[in-house]
Parts: structure tokens; C-alpha cells; sequence
């Protein structure tokens, strides 16, 4: 059951924010769908879209210009919360942005206090596609997906992990290997423990490295963002590609920073590139 | 003088938000500019976007999706607060949200306490513009107008003023006939006093039926928006432009509301509607 939170008209489709009761968060779960303009009883590909730290469904919902490209090419677009939220979800210890609410990281938490709440990809990968199905038009046989920052990871990782699922996969500005950088020692290391070799299924390189693949993959990336060096390393992906044999496309776009002026400016440009690969 | 306050690339462009003081508001005032992609030296179009009650610049700029038109079709955007702010500045004594703060009118006030700092008016039509002209690559012979709600109240208004300064002319669910509705009548009366006679010059209709024209204007109105038949009541300047004879394109959107979920969903094409206008 899902509880309709808000909904408005919009390029001649209808632009939802929905809440539920999740079974496997363990908390109340909100999340946006836009359902654009369609012929009665048509069944739509579903772009799944994951958000970055700090953000819930609102920040891309509002800011993102996904919906005129959607009502275009006949989309629908799913946008996740980021983390659990609730009485008796805990957060960082310290109240950091970069752990805990706001920062799932899209991983089943195995380490306490997290592991009851946090359980995000479970969350993204199976319970919210079988709400989706159940209440909107998705033709999920047809689905794909992107995401921004931390939520570029995630569209990496469960990319790579469901080629079976999703037809395209894109990120802006994604973290390609949290192994690797400081956000993501963090995260890994606090949801999932100190044993790195279970951290590599969520990890887009290191998944490539053990054997995973994708048919495609675009990435945009800012020039100008302020975390590319030390917490992005678009670099690390374009190499495990490379070896890999994965085709990339990665576009390095000068003077953009990491903010939704720079997701907008490119959004259009990738729904159209999943378009094409959704049918 | 002009403070930058942030400064991010966005399709190919520049959005910027900016702070100065005003010496006609007596405080200091933020706006947005969006500069699109152009040729060194190039000077382009300005269109003027006014907002409604409770908003500053900050909604449009992040809601607005109007980047990617102005991009395409070479367009200057200029979005400024809707009332003075800061210490000293009188709100409505009840603290609502339709007078004072957030709710300015675009009119100069001339009753106590508002007329020192309550000059919207002079503040959009001359300091504005100058700064504008100054410090952008604006081609101010090629300026055009829109608004939403008691902005569209304001591009009106200033748009049947300055039929030599405004090319285009158009409006997103506006305000009409402030003096005839409840929002209108208790912030005209505010600022204005209690003399009616007054309050003409601030009402679209009243302006036609005193004899201001337009060349054309372009009026989109939800039909699903709450505000419709008490506040909006474009019925009113549909009958006004029909008696004056001024090309009045009125469309009623089936399904929308009041939000910016309308807004974006018709401002590409007011975008492309003002730059055939500008040349």
C-alpha cells in the first residue's frame, strides 16, 4: 500500500511523491515517480534514478529537468530517498553528511547499529521495483538506470550487478571506487565492517575487476568539481574498462561543478541515450 | 557595486546569483541572472522574470527550467526578489504571507511604514535595469517581461507601462485585477491607502481600461489552480484586452495548479514565444 504524499500536473504527465511502510527498512520510506503522458493501458520503461548525499527524492524531483525529456520519450522516473529516516534510525556517531541519514550508500548494512534500517540496496534492487509494478504503468521488463555522486555509485554497482535488469546505466559524477577514496572507506567500512573483500560487490571497479560487466556505460563528469581528485577518480573506472573490454563513454564537461546545475545541464542528453537502449 | 553570491556553469552558461545595495529599497537586494553561451562581445536579450507571493529569486532559478530555452534561443534571464528584506524592514503585522515580506506587489508604497523601504516598483523598472546594463552583456533596446501569479500582476503591469521598454509581455496564472480581489485589495490598500484612485496604475485591467495597450500578451492559467476564481480571475483580462482590442492569447491548462510544476511545464514555450518578439 502505498500513501500518495503529493501529486501534480506536469508536461502533461503527473509528477507524484509517494510513502510506504517498508518491510525492509523497517521504516516509512517516501519516494517521487513521474508518470509522463501515455496512451491508456501502454506499459512504460523505467529509468530508476539514485540520489547523492544529503539529498532525498526532492532534491532531483525539483531541480533535476528530467520531465520534458521524460514526457518526450515517454519515460517513467523513480527517484529513491538516499537512506531510512525515522525515530530509531541511527545516524553518524558524530552527525557527519557523509554516513548515516542521507547516505545509504546503497549497501545491506551488516555491521550494528546499522544493519536493521540500513539495508538500501534490498531496498532499491527488490521492494520498491515490486511497489512500482504493482501501482504504476512500468513495463519492467524495460528498465534502466542513473544516478549523481553517491547515487552514481549506486547506479554503477547495482548496473553491474543486475545486466539482466538494466538496459543502460549513466551517472553524473559518480564515486567509481569507494575502496579507494575517503567517502567510501567510510561508508564501506562502517555499514558493511573492516573486511574489505566484502565491500568489492559494491564497488564499480572492483566489480569490473572480478568479472562484471555492462553492455554500455556513459558518465558525465565536471571538470570543475571540487571532490573529482579526491573522492570521484573518474580515471579508476576509464581503466578497469579498458581492461575489461567495457565500453565507456566518458565526458569530462569543463567549468561544471557538482552541483544539479551541472545533473540538468545533461539529464535531457542522458534520457535520450537510455531511450535508445530501452526500446 | 555588485557582490557575487555564487556563480555555477549550467548549459554552456552561467547561473549567477548576485547582491547589492539598493539605494532605492535602502537594503540590500539579491537577484539571479542566467547569462547563456555566447559569442565575446555579443549582447543579448533580456527577459525579465517576476515572482509571486513568498518567493525570492531562488525559486525560479532552481524550479524555473528555463536554462536550457534561454541556452537554445540566446537569452539573458533576470529573476529578482519580491520585496525589500533585512533588519528594519516593517512585514504585515500579522506576519501572513500575502503582504510585506515576500509579497512587495511591485508597486512603490506611499503609506507608513512601507513607503521606505517597500519601492519595488522603481526598484524593478530603474535601479535594476541599470545594474543590469552595467554588468552583464544585456542588450537593453531588447527586453521582455513574464511573471508568475502577483508576478504576472507584475509583468503586466510594468509591461502596459513601458510598451516602449518591453517587446513581449507575458504571464503564468497572474493576478489581474489586484484591485478587484481579495490578495490584491488588501496589499494595494496596504501600500497604497485607502484611495482606489490610486491603485488603477497597479491593475492590469484597470491600466486597459485607462488606455495602456500591448502589443500582444501570452497568458497561461492552471485549470486545476486553486487560486483561480477568487484571486487570478483571467476572465477579467480577457475581457479588458477583448474591449481594447490588444491580441490577448489565453490558455486555459487543463489539470495544472498553482505550482512550479506548472510553471516549467510551459516556460520553454514562453521563452520561444518572447524571443521571436526580441529579435
Amino acid at each position: 500500500m502505498i500513501e500518495t504524499v503529493s501529486s501534480n500536473r506536469a508536461f502533461g504527465g503527473t509528477q507524484g511523491v509517494y510513502r510506504h511502510a517498508s518491510a525492509v527498512t523497517g521504516t516509512d520510506m517516501t519516494f517521487s515517480v513521474y508518470v509522463p503522458p501515455h496512451a491508456e493501458g501502454a506499459r512504460l520503461p523505467v529509468v530508476w534514478y539514485l540520489s547523492g548525499l544529503t539529498c532525498t527524492h526532492a532534491n532531483v524531483t525539483e531541480k533535476g529537468e528530467f520531465r520534458a525529456a521524460c514526457a518526450e520519450l515517454g519515460l517513467i522516473f523513480v527517484a529513491p530517498d538516499t537512506s531510512p529516516r525515522g525515530e530509531g534510525v541511527p545516524d553518524d556517531p558524530a552527525g557527519a553528511y557523509d554516513f548515516g541519514l542521507g547516505a545509504g550508500f546503497y549497501v545491506d548494512a551488516t555491521e550494528e547499529p546499522f544493519a536493521r534500517h540500513y539495508r538500501m540496496r534490498s531496498y532499491i534492487a527488490e521492494e520498491l521495483p515490486a511497489l512500482i509494478a504493482e501501482h504504476f504503468p512500468g513495463d519492467m521488463t524495460r528498465q534502466s538506470i542513473m544516478g549523481h555522486s553517491m547515487g552514481g555509485h549506486g547506479a554503477l554497482t547495482l548496473g553491474l550487478s543486475h545486466p539482466d535488469r538494466f538496459r543502460a546505466v549513466s551517472a553524473f559524477a559518480p564515486i567509481v571506487a569507494p575502496s579507494q577514496v575517503p567517502w567510501g572507506e567510510k561508508a564501506l567500512g562502517g555499514y558493511l565492517g573492516a573486511d574489505r573483500a566484502a565491500w568489492r560487490r559494491h564497488d564499480a571497479v572492483a566489480l569490473i575487476e572480478d568479472g562484471a560487466r555492462a553492455p554500455a556505460l556513459l558518465v558525465d563528469q565536471g571538470g570543475a568539481d571540487q571532490f573529482l581528485a579526491e573522492q570521484l577518480r573518474p580515471d579508476l573506472l576509464e581503466k578497469a574498462c579498458a581492461d575489461a573490454g567495457i565500453p565507456l563513454t566518458l565526458r569530462v564537461q569543463p567549468g561544471y561543478d557538482h552541483s544539479y546545475y551541472f545533473v540538468s545541464s545533461f539529464m535531457a542528453d542522458h534520457l535520450r541515450w537510455h531511450a535508445a537502449r530501452l526500446g
